[in-house]
């Protein structure tokens, strides 16, 4: 498979790379054979506790040098790498990994905030889910921000960007998932719709909720059991306790 | 019950008030009646949507100089907030109201990040939880961003901040909650851990976990069912969990 080509910004001209920081998020990308790593920024400090691999480009500098490679106060914690983006896995990959198993798939409708989608690879991460699927022009690019929110999972969850969600929800379908999408409305709890299914779990944007089009994809919407008081929660707190609620019926 | 003192920063000098921004966070402080409000920013567009409170002085500018009051791009929709700080309310008021049912209590024990304290004021909303209690020492002051992702609850969920944490986890024992703390290397799981009892859900700061002496003051130590592969999930998401954990006994 091919890498794929620099990413361009709307412009047409190259945007920047992006910059992992600290160690979690750096450490993981260090580990990650798919990642392509283009250039190490490091403190000598923290160089001495880590096997620079051969052949990477390093700069070392003090703290307050690295500190002008990231955005404004960012917790760099010495380390900073310079990547090119992964590569987008196919889904029918991701399908193939989910057969003769439970394991939760995660799909995102417009959810743009990078520490959100940073906290949900974490929690990906942590409940065994197979990958996150979004939509490529509704969702935010790596970064720095949201590695560090993702604590080292961004290297280790499939992110499955698509043209068209959709679409895709189509084949999850047809994959044999159990399509279901978080909604306050919806009228079955969430416990109830998991049931004993392979579920694929379906969370929209904070504010707007999942599109139309995209909640006409799924087979059943399912509410949390939250107080009147409260319209929704954060769409990671969301998306881990349904990672929770599907984990634990094992 | 007096105002307390005009909050003042390490130099002894008065540090700025806060300014809540962005509609959910600044229409529930103006909802409330405890929230003392020194002076509104508002666009003309958003003011024509609001009853403002009498008395309430009031600037109106365009989206550019409300901009100027608030941090970086904060997305503050046309609407800004100058506040006082609330009340830090008693905890005994906060165990009178959780007698005879099983409302649940966060404790945080050196959770610093404000937007991570933010969405547990949000989901402990969300679940109906009594409260939440930190150590005033190691917990961020209110603040616009603390504020905007609690998305109203900073007005509506009691935030008591103590002096010492473990004292507090003391009296919080005698008055008859049963003190869950969330480690990851629990004996048993949080499901567990809860049973039928009145919970009182104690959670560490990221990366170090709960201090020794807090571990030391809890009932049990329960873990969530996360894989090996992610050391811990964010505060905030663990919180989301086990407030759901308990809310689902019922």
């Amino acid at each position: 498979m091919g890498r794929r080509p620099h990413p361009r910004n709307a412009a047409g001209q190259k945007s920047s790379y992006p910059r992992l920081y600290g160690r979690h998020a750096v450490f993981a990308a260090l580990d990650n054979p798919e990642r392509v790593h283009r250039k190490l920024f490091v403190t000598h400090d923290v160089a001495a506790e880590l096997v620079i691999p051969k052949g990477l480009a390093v700069q070392y500098g003090d703290a307050s040098d690295l500190g002008r490679l990231v955005p404004n106060d960012a917790p760099h914690q010495g380390i900073v790498l310079e990547v090119e983006p992964l590569d987008n896995p196919w889904i029918g990959d991701i399908f193939a990994q989910g057969e003769g198993n439970r394991r939760p798939l995660l799909v995102l409708d417009q959810v743009t905030d990078p520490h959100n989608v940073g906290a949900v690879l974490r929690s990906a991460a942590a409940f065994d889910a197979l990958a996150i699927v979004t939509q490529d022009r509704h969702a935010p690019a790596e970064s720095g921000a949201l590695a560090r929110a993702a604590s080292g999972a961004l290297e280790t969850v499939p992110w499955c960007r698509v043209v068209n969600l959709a679409r895709a929800l189509g084949e999850i379908g047809e994959a044999g998932f159990w399509r279901i999408g978080l909604d306050g409305s919806g009228p079955v709890t969430l416990e109830t719709a998991l049931s004993d299914t392979r579920p694929a779990l379906v969370l929209g944007a904070e504010g707007e909720g999942m599109r139309v089009n995209t909640r006409e994809h799924c087979d059943v919407l399912a509410r949390l059991p939250i107080a009147a008081a409260m319209e929704s929660l954060n769409v990671s707190n969301a998306a881990a306790i349904a990672l929770y609620a599907a984990a634990r019926r094992s």
